[in-house]
C-alpha cells in the first residue's frame, strides 16, 4: 500500500513547499512563483532527493499549463492582442535570431574544446541546434507573474502575449528545419510543417468562431452561471491543446490560450475565469511550477562545462532582452516598455526541454543537456525576477 | 505524442460524458450522480471500450473521493454526529452481520454448484469471505447524492455518516479476522490491527486537535479569506488520508472525511468548502465517478454465473437495508428515516473492491470476482436512485 499512495504524500508535500517559500519569496519582495520555482529545486533530485518525477506529476502539470494558458487566453484584452499584431511578429521574428546567433557562436567557440567532436554529427549542425534551443520562449511563468503583479493587460504584457505565440511557432519551424536537414532519416518536411501550422490557425479560427457562436447562445438563455459552463469551456479548452499538439504538431499551450480568448469573448468571461482560478492554485498550478525544478538532475560536471553553461545563461538572459527589446523599438514602446518585453521573453522553461528532446538525439552531445537543463531553469527564474524590478513602477 | 498526451483527450471525454448524462439523468428524475456512473460504465471496458483505467485516471479518482470524503466532513454537523454516536454503531453492527450471514448463506447454497470447489481453498472460508465482501460500505455516493438533494444534515443523512465510518472499521477488522484465519501465512494479527485502529483514532483525535488550536489562532488574526488557508487544509486533508491507510491500516477516506471534521469547526469553514467544491467538479469528481464504471470487465459468464449475481445484487440490498433498518429502528428514527439509512449504505463503491482484492488470491474464485464487480457497481447505481425515491419528501 506504501508505494501506491505515494502521490498523496507527493501532492502534500508539493503544495506545502511551493505555497511556504512563495509566502517567503514573497516577503523579500519577489514574486511567489519564484519560490514555487524553488520548492521543486530544493526538493527534486538536484537536492534533497525526496520527490522524482512521476506519471502524475508529470500529467497534472502537464494540464496545469494548459489551465494556466487558458486563463491567459481568458484574461488577455483581445483588441490589444490584435493592434499590437505586427509588432509582435517583429518582436518575436529578432528575439529568434538574435537568440539563435548568440547560442551559435557561443556553441561554435566551444566547439571541439567541451563539446566532444561527434563523428556521426555535424558539428555545424550541432552548433545551429544550440542556437535553436535558445529561441524558446515559454510564457507560462512570465503570465504568473504578471497576473501576480497586475499587470497582465498592460501594452508591455499584451505584447509579450502576441510574440509568444508567434514565437512557439517560429520555435517549431526552426526545430523542423534544423532536424530535417541535419538528420536525413527524419520525415519531417518544412513545407509540410507550414501547412499544418497555417492549417490549425485557419481550422482554429473557424471552429473557434463556431463554439464562440454555439457558446454565446446556449449561455445567454439562462440568466444563471452554471457548472456546465465552466465544464464544457474546460472540454473545449483540452481538446483545442490536444488537436493542436497531435494533429498539426503546434504546442498544446498554444491550443488552450486560443482555447481562452474564444471564451474571453463570452459573458460567462469571469464566472468562468474564477472557477479556474480555484482548480489552478489549489492543485494544478503549484504541480506545474515544482515540477520545473523537479526535472533538474545535476549531472557530472567538468570545469569547462561550469563555464559553459554560466556563458549559456548569461547569453540566453541577453539576446533575448536585446532581440524582443530591438523589435519592440521600432514601433512605439518606450525604452522601459522595451526591456519589459525582452525580459518577460526571457524564460524559456518546458519549450526548451521539448525542443531538446525532439531533436536532441542526434543533435545534441549528451555532455551538455545538464547544462541546457540548468539554463532553463535558471532563466525562468531570472524571468520572473527581472519583471518584478522592472514593473515596480507603474510604466 | 499521441499516446504521450492521450490522457488530456480521457479527461476532456470523462468531463463531457459524465456532465452530459448526468444532466440527462436529472432530467429524468435521477440524481445526476448516477449518469456520471453510467457515463463510465459505457465508455469503458464493458461497452464502448473508448476509455481505459490508466494510473492518471486512477491516481486523480483517489484524489477525487480523498476530497469528496473531505468536504463531507467540513459539512457534517459534528454535534449531531456526535448524538447519534451509539445508534451509529449499532446500525453499523447490524449493517455488517445481517449482509455477512445473507452473503455466507447464499454462496453456502450455491457452493459445489457453480463455485468451483477448489482442494487447496476452504469452503467454509469461501463462504465466510463472500458474506465480509457485502459487509462493505461505500458512502461517497451517497455523500454526493445526499448534497444533491440537499439532505446531508438530515437526521438520517448524519446517522448514515456515522455508521458509514464504524462500518469501514468493522469491514476492516472482518477482514482481517478473516484473512488471518484463513490464510495461515498471513501475517495479519487481529490483536495488532485492532490496537492500530484504536491508536489511530486517540493520535488522529489529539493531532486533530492540535491543528484546530493552531488554525483557528492562525487564521483568526487577518480578517480576510486567504488562499493559504485553502491549500494548508488540502495538505492536512491529504496527510491524514495518507497516514490513515498507511500507517493504521484504516481506509484514506476516513482519514479525509476526520480532516475535514477538524476544520469544520473553524470560521473559515465556508471559504474553504467553496474552493473544495469547484476542484471536486471541475476535474476530480467526474474523474472518480468515472472510474467506477471504468473499472468493469464483462467476464465471460455461464448461465449459473448470471443468476448467481443477480442473487447476490438483491442479497447485498435488501441485507443492507434490513440490517441497518433493523439498527435505526431500534433508536428513535422513523420508518421511513431507517428505510433511507438502509438505502444510504447499499452502495458497495470502491471499499468491497478493496476487500476483494486484499483477501481475494486466497479466498474468491476467480470466476466469481466477475460478479463481484457488478454487484458493487449495481448496488452503488442503485443506492443513489433509491435515496431519491426516499427522501423526495421532506421526511
Amino acid at each position: 500500500m506504501e508505494t501506491e499512495l505515494g502521490f498523496l504524500l507527493d501532492l502534500a508535500l508539493i503544495l506545502l513547499s511551493t505555497k511556504a517559500l512563495g509566502i517567503f519569496t514573497k516577503k523579500i519582495q519577489m514574486p511567489q512563483v519564484v519560490g514555487a520555482l524553488l520548492a521543486g529545486l530544493i526538493l527534486g533530485p538536484a537536492c534533497l532527493d525526496i520527490l522524482q518525477e512521476t506519471d502524475f506529476i508529470t500529467e497534472c502539470s502537464k494540464i496545469g499549463v494548459i489551465v494556466l494558458m487558458f486563463s491567459a487566453g481568458l484574461e488577455t484584452d483581445l483588441k490589444g492582442l490584435k493592434k499590437c499584431g505586427f509588432a509582435a511578429l517583429v518582436i518575436a521574428l529578432l528575439g529568434v535570431i538574435i537568440p539563435c546567433i548568440g547560442g551559435y557562436g557561443l556553441a561554435y567557440i566551444y566547439n571541439g574544446r567541451i563539446i566532444p567532436s561527434d563523428a556521426t554529427a555535424n558539428i555545424l549542425f550541432q552548433n545551429i541546434f544550440i542556437g535553436v534551443i535558445l529561441t524558446a520562449t515559454s510564457v507560462s511563468i512570465t503570465v504568473e507573474t504578471l497576473k501576480e503583479l497586475g499587470k497582465l493587460n498592460t501594452d508591455a504584457g499584451t505584447a509579450i502575449m502576441g510574440a509568444a505565440i508567434i514565437d512557439d511557432i517560429l520555435g517549431i519551424i526552426a526545430l523542423t528545419v534544423i532536424t530535417g536537414i541535419g538528420n536525413p532519416e527524419s520525415d519531417a518536411n518544412v513545407g509540410e510543417v507550414l501547412i499544418k501550422i497555417v492549417a490549425f490557425f485557419v481550422i482554429a479560427g473557424i471552429v473557434g468562431f463556431l463554439f464562440y457562436k454555439l457558446f454565446k447562445s446556449w449561455t445567454d438563455v439562462a440568466g444563471e452561471d452554471k457548472r456546465r459552463y465552466v465544464i464544457v469551456s474546460f472540454v473545449f479548452c483540452l481538446l483545442m491543446a490536444y488537436v493542436a499538439e497531435v494533429y498539426f504538431g503546434v504546442a498544446d499551450i498554444t491550443g488552450a490560450y486560443l482555447a481562452g480568448l474564444v471564451i474571453s469573448q463570452t459573458a460567462r468571461k469571469e464566472y468562468i475565469e474564477k472557477r479556474f482560478s480555484v482548480l489552478s492554485y489549489l492543485m494544478l498550478s503549484p504541480i506545474f511550477f515544482a515540477s520545473i525544478g523537479i526535472k533538474v538532475k545535476l549531472p557530472s560536471m567538468t570545469k569547462d562545462i561550469i563555464i559553459f553553461t554560466v556563458l549559456i545563461i548569461i547569453v540566453a538572459t541577453i539576446t533575448k532582452i536585446i532581440g524582443c527589446g530591438i523589435g519592440a523599438k521600432c514601433f512605439k514602446y518606450s525604452t522601459k516598455e522595451c526591456i519589459q518585453i525582452g525580459a518577460g521573453m526571457v524564460s524559456r522553461g518546458e519549450v526548451a526541454l521539448v525542443v531538446m528532446d525532439k531533436g536532441g538525439k542526434a543533435l545534441m552531445p549528451s555532455s551538455l543537456q545538464g547544462s541546457i537543463v540548468i539554463m532553463v531553469v535558471a532563466t525562468t527564474i531570472v524571468a520572473p525576477i527581472l519583471l518584478k524590478l522592472l514593473f515596480k513602477d507603474k510604466a
